[in-house]
């Protein structure tokens, strides 16, 4: 929905940037996905507006929050394949902490 | 944040319907709390366009989460105490169809 | 795993209580149900004991947590079905208090 | 609850196997923290068969739901920081095969 609210360009980016980060691979799709999010949200917005009944409000939610999910899991993964795993090989104090950081991150995703 | 972005005028409503859902009380509210959530959503856009890091990122996406999810327990507790007591009240297999829709409704929030 | 555990009798019920509450009809399938999900826990611990492998041990932690899950809503959709409807049809500031009391149920729910 | 039903030996353990997996120095509490998990599913068996009032079987069963993810977090950790940690050292295909098996492990916690 609301799609036609959504064609703003895709930000291109320059990506001169040397402190990329594990999803930058993937960026264009990860803004992407937060683009038709934001859809999401202001399709609910709308329905609310328009007194749409609360059950479909509700399927619109839950289908938001897995599409939020999707992303987080997979942020989470690009995360481990390459931050972790960086840190794992450099080894010391530094790969327990960002080890310690992932799971924090894992456990409020689990428990939101 | 995108605090800036979310100055839009609150869509007046002309409230001339008379099909009202039970959250109809509370709408001026449910729509700032979208707006709100958009905002999220399009913070999260930025976050990610900015090579922010993961964990932050992830960090919001537990947030915008967590306030979808009370944004459908809201509309849930609206729905039971409006639309499940009226059909309750008016009996028949109809009282069983709401139920069973709304205990779906929950299922999906649930398993989402 | 561990059925052959399970064997102990289904807990003879002599059903002569008047104080029924919604889900007594499905009583031994609830009760079934529970000595299967002490057997899947029982089941986790031996894993454990036996150290077998991590990934192996949460993908039987999550069906076990999806099956209380399952049980969970059964038993939601049995309250909302009975205490609930009889409630809302006695009326009064009883049937706000059943539907307070399932909304805060249902919010512990989606929030563990 | 159910705590006298517990009193089985905590099985004694060798510990002579040289095939330990992360959470092995733990093992003690694991076994102790299962134990728990199953008196709280015999508890929720006999609360069912005892015809108490749904709603307390169901702030039960969210109890243990979060009981069992807070194992599930805890085995996660440990497998990150000892599993995952050695095969991001060894390198290879089987450091990636390690990520994608515990982001697997992770979709399912979350989504459960």
């Amino acid at each position: 929905m609301t799609q036609t609210e959504d064609t703003s360009p895709a930000t291109p980016e320059p990506a001169t940037s040397d402190h990329t980060h594990g999803y930058i691979s993937d960026k264009a799709r990860y803004l992407a996905r937060l683009k038709r999010i934001e859809g999401q949200a202001r399709g609910i917005h709308r329905m609310i507006d328009e007194d749409t009944y609360c059950i479909d409000i509700l399927t619109q939610i839950s289908a938001l929050t897995s599409a939020l999910e999707n992303v987080a899991l997979a942020l989470l993964d690009d995360h481990l394949k390459h931050c972790v795993v960086d840190a794992a090989r450099a080894g010391g104090p530094e790969a327990q902490a960002k080890i310690d950081e992932a799971s924090a991150a894992i456990a409020r995703l689990v428990k939101s």
